[in-house]
């Protein structure tokens, strides 16, 4: 039996899961959320139902992982650090260099540096993390588990931007995708949900977070999905703009006097959901606003028709579709955004059970009987994608 | 009656039309093609099908109209330019300025100059053939009819992108669509055809010439269009990118050692299916070519898929669709592209009747009887939308 701890670093929250390999056994959950802000929260799961919460300042993604660390010793989930025999961590963006999981030295970690320009919100976070990982555990192997491989099967028609030719050569132009790990693990888990073979169905997953993407998978593999080279395409998020006509964005770099740079921060961190509310990036203060708000109404409602687009896309270029899958925080939370995106799709006869809909935290078909396609919710688990490659690749590596 | 001469100045052609008003009755179609190049093409139709191809050096877009007119005479089609009691352009881009078609003076001139920053292809012909006219008819009355001002009826939900809220008033950063007398016209049309009440149905429109678009029409207005703030965006067309990840542009800047302009200049210009395929950029060209070249193949494909996804798009957009409407140079004319968009489209229970796709020129039904959506080719008339304009405003101001 092995404990091995799964890092997901994001911008501004980090989770650590350590798992009994290869049980799958979850010891325990941890995660610090709002690292970097005021009132950042601790929160640790572990044992019999056993919770910890605190409420303080964490600045930085070190002192996250500083916390969690000592607070297994604390709680005795382990007794000493030596107990964890391998790390995994999730990589936003692997972009052409890694097409799978690999063990991390040296130069891996310098190429995921190398990429921050691809995902300037994410690979920065990770790199923190790895570093932070590396200091306190030096000789425990560690694995990076990349968001990106699961796009590595998307047909050429679907990655490839209509650029001149050669641009995919020389510079690595493409579709990366991202959030790849929790597609991945939610469309597999729906296929079993519905008892159906992976490769006969036709899945579109939502995933729904403070970033969203959404991922077509048909023939047993992704198939097309909302992120392109970086994660700022696709659909509105909680900061994000989403898809946008590149001439606006040199158009606003003129009128307002900024740089290229100066404006895909403003598109980064500036837009999506906060941008348009005004209000907030946080979708649960969104819904709230919105009876009173008519900007957190309209973002709800940008939201809301740029999933409907997306997923109207994907049935049309995959040819149907067989099940929709909700996963990630606002997806497996929010019922009110679940009903709202559902009822646009009435026309395709997908019909919610407003029972089933009003539940959350398992994985349930949320579709009536008489749904035309199947309607589910997935709570992701790339934790559990991230300690099965670790524990293959450090098995096998000895 | 009134002689009123419609003009339609694109970046490489100029079409004028010379129409009696009230009756809508076409004098004469003039157009010249291949402006600036080599071997321009120079051809007239008039009186009892005559017609008349010249292919001669047309170096500018004033040599194109001085040409034209002279034909009028010199074809004895008019005796004097006294005959011609106003004048329509096609501009393509009005901006926050206008919301319907104006007559034309110092102050209109000078707001399409402006406006060239966000139809950098367009607008220069269009504000040339505007100049180049008045000077040779300058007693004319002329008006500006913009393909933009058809989009104004937008929901706010479809023009905003997921910006800073303020970024809509300070800097006028919508979606302005393009080609809007196009998809007015052809929308109407389809109603016809079908001979149901306009704001009863749900229509799709598919303008796919060397620029393309496709706009969904519901409850009688827009409802949302491919084109954005600029005709850069959406499909994939001819030499334009269509959507494109904005963080892959500034990567490329920098790994190219391009300015933003620059960079836009090739996403207009150098992209689209010439980009793809290396071979042209026209798609009878890129037809011929694909069973023998990978890369024609190729371009072809992301052309139908970008086109397959939008209108997936705009079906789950709508709640539906009873219309597709093929029009503009390709979308009448490739009875090949249709067939393979509609091919795409069986699984909704779409189907095309062969041998009505094998005809063209007119308007027609293309789909089977059997067919649950209604596919349509009608010939786009911007031209007769155009004079109806120039008629309106010249007759009640004057």
């Amino acid at each position: 039996m092995k404990k091995i701890i799964a890092v997901n670093a994001g911008s501004s929250s980090l989770k650590i899961q350590l798992v009994a390999m290869p049980a799958e056994e979850v010891i325990c959950k941890g995660q610090v959320e709002r690292i970097g802000l005021t009132d950042s929260i601790f929160t640790l799961k572990y044992g019999d139902g056993q919770k910890v919460e605190k409420v303080l300042d964490i600045e930085d993604h070190h002192a996250a992982i500083d916390l969690l660390l000592q607070a297994l010793l604390e709680y005795k989930i382990i007794a000493d650090y030596a107990e964890i025999k391998g790390i995994g961590h999730r990589v936003v963006h692997g972009g052409d260099f890694f097409d799978q999981s690999v063990v991390i030295d040296d130069e891996v970690l310098h190429k995921i540096e190398a990429l921050i320009d691809l995902a300037p919100l994410h690979n920065p976070s990770a790199a923190m993390g790895i570093r932070a990982m590396h200091k306190l555990l030096p000789d425990v192997p560690s694995v990076a588990v990349f968001d990106t491989a699961f796009y590595q099967t998307l047909p050429e028609v679907n990655y490839r931007y209509s650029l001149p030719y050669d641009f995919y050569d020389k510079y690595k132009a493409r579709k990366y995708g991202a959030h790849g790990t929790s597609h991945n693990y939610v469309s597999h888990r729906a296929a079993a949900v519905i008892d159906k073979p992976y490769a006969d169905l036709k899945i579109i997953t939502l995933h729904l977070g403070a970033g969203c993407s959404i991922t077509a998978t048909k023939d047993g593999q992704a198939f097309d999905t909302s992120m392109g080279f970086t994660p700022l395409a696709g659909l509105t998020m909680a900061t994000r703009a989403g898809d946008i006509d590149v001439s606006l964005v040199s158009y606003l770099e003129k009128q307002m006097g900024k740089t290229t740079d100066e404006m895909i921060e403003i598109l980064n961190k500036e837009s999506g959901l906060l941008g348009i509310s005004g209000i907030s990036s946080d979708s649960r203060e969104i819904e709230d606003a919105m009876a009173t708000n008519p900007r957190a109404q309209l973002a709800m409602d940008i939201f809301v028709d740029r999933i409907v687009g997306f997923v109207g896309s994907y049935v049309a270029k995959m040819g149907g579709v067989d099940a929709l899958v909700f996963t990630a925080g606002v997806g497996e939370n929010s019922a009110i955004l679940r009903q709202m995106i559902i009822d646009r799709l009435a026309f395709m006869n997908i019909h919610l059970d407003a029972q089933a809909n009003s539940q959350r935290g398992k994985e349930l078909v949320l579709s009536t009987p008489d749904s035309a396609v199947k309607v589910l919710l997935i709570p992701t688990n790339e934790e559990l994608m991230i300690v099965r490659d670790v524990y293959r690749l450090t098995t096998k590596n000895g």
